[in-house]
C-alpha cells in the first residue's frame, strides 16, 4: 500500500537513490528509459495504471480508435494517486495524450503520467500542474502511428516493464519502478542512503578525498556512526 | 477461413503483390518490417499465434520465465498450419527461440515462425525445414532481455499489429499480415494482377517502353484484354 | 495567398490543430519531425523558401561551398514573410547556419528558419528575436557535412516534403506544412475545433467525463450548439 | 568518357584500391554506404543516371506518383552503360523499384541500378543478371514513403553526392562514385597500386612481414621495381 | 590453458550453449553482438590477441597511421591459435583490415580475427580459409574514421568487454567471450548440457511435449538418467 | 601551456570560431558531439584529464568497480584548471558521475567535467556552479553499463579522440578539443576572425547583403582595413 506518509517520503527521495537500492536487489532493469519532465523541477510519486498502444493498423483503428476508445477510457477511470503508464513503444513522431485527456487526468487527482510516446499540445499540458514525462512533444494524433488499444495489463515503457500498482517515481534524473512489495524496504534504505550520502558530501565540501570516504572506510564508518549517535 | 486451396493460391503469389492490394485497400501497415527467412527460398502461410515478451525485469522473469512458461505454452500449443508470430521488441540482442523449441514447432505442424528478436542455434533452426523468419541470430537466451509474458493477444511485431488468426505469408521480400476477412479478395485481385504484371513483363522484355504500359492505357488493355480473350 | 489576417489567424491556432485538420483530410505526412524552436515561446508562420543541401563531397564543396553560394543566396534573397526551410539531411552533426545567416534573414523581414541540421552560435541566434526551428546545436560550420546546392526546389525536412510558398506553422509541439491551396479552410477549421475543443475542456475542468463529451455525441453536440447560439 | 576499354580495366579493379586513390586525392566521401548487390559476385560500372524521390506527402503522390512518373520515365529513358542511382532517403521500407521496372532498365542497356532505399520483388530482380545494389528487400511500393520526383539532377545516395554523368563502380565492398575528370587518373593507378599489393601479398603470403613490406621501405622498394623490371 | 584438447572441445560447442553457462555463472553481457562471419559455416576458437582504435583526428593519424603502426604490428605479433579482436567503435563505414593483413595473419597460424568495424577486400578475405567475423564489408580504409592506438589493452568490442586471453568463439549465432579461468568448468557444463539437450530434442522429434520435458521434470530426469546409464 | 591569460581569451570566444580556425588547420573531427550543459550558459575552457570506460562485465565490475577504483581517483587526482574527460561510450542509459563525485572536483579546482555518457543527480550536479556537459541525465549508477577502468590515456569521447592535455572549450554550440600545439594560434586566428564577423554583422545589420560581404570582397576588406586602422 503506498500510503500518503510513504508517498511523503518517496518525494523527498531523489531516482538516483531508488535506482541504486533497486539494483542492490537484483533489479537494474527497472528505469523507464528516454522520458523527461515537461515542466521543470516536477516530482512524481504514484502507482501505475497502465496503458498499452499498438502499431497502427487502419482496420483496426477504426474498429478501436473512435469514441470512448481504451485510450479515453483510462483517462475516465484513473483514480487519486495513480499515474497513466503508456507503453507508446518508444515512437515520439505522435502524440499519445493531448491538453483535454491530461486535464480530465488532473481532475480525477491522477499524480501524474509517463509517456515513452509524445505529447500533444506540450505547452499547455506542461501548465497545468500536473507531473507529465514524455520522450517529446508532437503535434499529431495517435492515429499517426497507434491504435489504443487496452488499460490495466503488463506494458513496456522506454524499456521497462510496468505492472498495474506499481510504484512510479520520477524527477529530474527520469524514472524509475519499484516493485509495491518492495516499496517500504527501498524507501527505508534510500533514506538510509541518502543521510549517509548527505554526510558524506558535508566531508567533501570539507576537501576530504574520496578515497576511504566514498564508499567509508572503517575509520570514516567509526565517525559517522559516532556523529550519528550524538 | 484458410482452406488448403487457399494455401497453395496464396503460396504461388509474391508479398509485394499481396501488399499491393492490401495497400489498395487502405492497409499500408500490414507489413512485418526488418524480419528474413533464415533459410535462402521459404515461403511462409498461415494463421498467427500470437506471443508477447515484456522488457527484463528480473522479479518478472523469476516468477514467468522458468518452467512451463508461455513462450513453451504457446510452441506446445501451436497447430497445424499456423504461424506462432512473436512480440521481440525489435531487440535482436537475444534469441527469441531456439531449436528444440523450433522442432516442437515443426512437430506440431506449424506453418512457420516469425519473430521480430533474434533465434539461437540458428544453423540448425534453419536446417528444420520450417520457414523462420527472424531480425537475426543470437546466441543468448531470451532472458537477457526479455520476459515470455503471454499468448493469443494482439501484438506489435516489426512495427505491424498482428492478431491471432491473421494471414501470415512470407517470402523473399519479407513478411505481410492479411486480415482474415479480407484473405478472398485480395488473394483474387493479386491473382489478376499478377497476370496482368506478368504480360506487361512479356511486353517489356519484347522491347515496349514502360510508357502507356505499366500502367496501362487504353490501347494497351484492349490488346490485354483481348489476348487473355483468345 | 498568406494575407496578413491569415497569418494572424493561424498564430493563435496551435499546431496540433492545423495537424489534425491536414489529417481529416488525407495529409498525415506533413509535420516536420525532430526540430524544436531554439528560443520558448516562439510562433512561427510564414510561406516557405526552400534550401537543399547535398552530403558533403570535397570537389562539390570546392565548386560550389565557398563566396555567393546557393546558401548565402536564398539568405540574400528571402523575402518579407517567407520561412526558410532547409533540407539539413537531419544530420545534425553540422551547423547549417549560423548568427550571420540568421541576421540577414531577420533583417531581410524573414517570418522564420527551419533546418533538420543544427545551427551555430545558437544562444546569439536564440536572441536575434527571429523564431528558428532546428535539430540542435553545433559549433561546426556546413562544410563539415554538406554543400550548399541549390534554393526554391521542393525539398524534404523532417521526414516532410516541402514546397516554395508551402506555408508554414510553428509552435513548441513543432511545425507543421499547409499546402496553399488548403490554408484557407484549415484554418477556418482549426479554428471552430478549437473553440469546441476550448468549451470541452472547459467541461472537463468542471468533472465532466470524456465518455460522451470527447468527442460529442449528440447530447453534448445539442448544449454546445445551443450555448454558441446563445 | 567511360569507353569500354576503362569499364574492363574498371571491372577488374576491386573497389577497396578505387577507394584509396580517392581518398589520396582529397575524396574520403565517394562511397555510397549501405548497400549490397542483390545476387553473389555482382559487378558493376558504369555512369550515373539519377533518380530524387521526396518523402511521402499524399497530395504529392498524387499529382506525382502515378502514370508515367518520375521514375518510370528514369527506366524508359536509361541509355546503354548507365546505371540509375536512387535517392531513396536511406528508408528501407519500401521498395524503389520491382522486377518490371529492373527489366525495363536490363532491356535498355543498362549497366545496373544503385538504390539507398529497398527492392521490391528482390529474387526475381536479383535473377535478371543486372546488377542491382539496394539497402534491403521489401514487398511495400514506393508510395508508401517516398514521392517519385525528378531524375537527371544532383542527389545524395548512402551518404554520397553523386551527379548524373559521375563513374559508378560496384562490388562485395560496396558502391564508389568517381567524379569523370578523375577517372582515367584513379584508374591507372589503383592498376599499379593493386600490383604492387599482389606483389606484396605473394611476400606475405611467403612468410614476410608487414614491417618495412606494407609500406614497402626502400628495400623492398628496389626488390620490387627490379623484379617488375626483370 | 587454452590446450589443443580443449579447443577441440569448444570446437563441438554452440555458442549458444556456452552463452547459457556464462550466464548461469553471473556474465550475460559476454557476447559481442552485430558481428557475422563473412564466410558461411565458420568455427573460430582461440585467445584473444586485442587492438584499440580512436575515433579518426587528423593530427593523431599523421603521428601514429602510418608504416608500422598498431594494427600492423599487432598483425605481424600474432601468435598462433589467437583471434585478433579490434575495438572498431561500431563503426561499419570504414575497413579495420584488408586482404594483406588477414593474410599476414593467416601465415602467423593466428586461429581468427573479429571486429566490430568493416572489412575490405572482403571477398577475398572471406576466401582465405581464416574465420573473420565483422559488423559488414566496405571499400574504405581505416584512416577513414579511425586512428589504430595500441594492441593488448582491454577494450570493447560489440559492446562486450575483451581482454588479452580471454577464450573467444564464434559460430553461426555469433562470438561469445569466456574468461580464462572459467573455460575449463564452461566446457564441462555445456558438453553436458549439449547431451541432455540432444536427448531433449530426441525425445521432441519423437512427439514428446515440451511441458515437464524442457525444463525435466523428476520423471523425464530418472527416464534421462536410466538411458545414459545403460 | 594554457595560462590564465589565455584561458580567459578562450572564455571569450564561441566554440563555434574555435571550430572554424580546427577545420581551416585541417582538423575537422575536434568536436564532442551529442553533449550539452547541464546549467544554461555555462562556459567551459581547461585541459583534459580522462578517463576510459569498458562495457559492463561482471566478472571485471567485480575486481574493479568497487572501492577507489579508475573513476574515483581520478576524481580525487583532479589537478585545478583540469576538465575531466569521459568515454561513457556514448550509452546514455545509465550515470559515469553523481553529485559527490561532481563535488570532489569542484573542491579539486576542476574547470569542469565532459561526458558522453549520462549524469546522475542531474539537478543538484547543475546547480554546484562547475561546468558539467554530458549526454542527458539518468538515475543509475555507472555500473549498470560500464566498468570504470582507466584515467589518462587518450580516449574517444562524442566521436572525438581526446588526449591528457588537450585543451577543451564549451559552450551552448557543444564542446570542442584543441591540440595544445595549436591553442596560441588558434585563438589568436578566432579573435582576428571574431573581430572582422562582427564587423560583417554590424553591417548586416545596417541592412547590407552577404554577396561580396560575406566572405569580404577586395572592396568591403578594404572598408574593413581602413576603419580598423583608424
Amino acid at each position: 500500500m503506498l500510503t500518503d506518509e510513504l508517498r511523503e517520503r518517496l518525494r523527498g527521495l531523489p531516482t538516483a537513490a531508488l535506482s541504486t537500492e533497486l539494483r542492490k536487489r537484483g533489479l537494474p532493469s527497472t528505469v523507464i528509459d528516454g522520458v523527461r519532465s515537461l515542466a521543470p523541477g516536477a516530482s512524481l510519486v504514484g502507482t501505475a495504471k497502465t496503458l498499452r498502444f499498438i502499431p497502427l493498423r487502419e482496420d483496426l483503428f477504426a474498429s478501436h480508435g473512435g469514441g470512448q476508445n481504451a485510450q479515453k477510457q483510462a483517462f475516465d477511470a484513473v483514480q487519486p494517486g495513480e499515474v497513466i503508464v503508456i507503453e507508446g513503444r518508444g515512437d515520439a513522431t505522435a502524440g499519445t495524450l493531448g491538453d483535454i485527456l491530461a486535464l480530465r487526468a488532473r481532475e480525477r487527482g491522477a499524480a501524474g503520467i509517463v509517456t515513452d510516446g509524445a505529447v500533444r499540445d506540450a505547452e499547455v499540458v506542461a501548465g497545468l500542474g500536473l507531473p507529465v514525462f514524455a520522450a517529446g512533444a508532437h503535434p499529431s494524433v495517435l492515429g499517426r502511428r497507434h491504435v489504443p488499444w487496452e488499460a490495466d495489463v503488463t506494458i513496456g515503457c522506454g524499456g521497462a516493464a510496468v505492472q498495474p500498482g506499481d510504484v512510479i517515481v520520477g524527477d529530474a534524473d527520469g524514472v524509475v519502478v519499484i516493485p509495491p512489495a518492495l516499496v517500504n524496504e527501498i524507501t527505508a534504505a534510500a533514506e538510509a542512503q541518502e543521510a549517509q550520502d548527505a554526510w558524506v558530501a558535508a566531508r567533501v565540501a570539507e576537501g576530504a578525498a574520496l578515497d576511504g570516504l566514498f564508499p567509508m572506510n572503517a575509520e570514516w564508518r567509526a565517525r559517522y556512526d559516532a556523529e550519528r549517535g550524538a
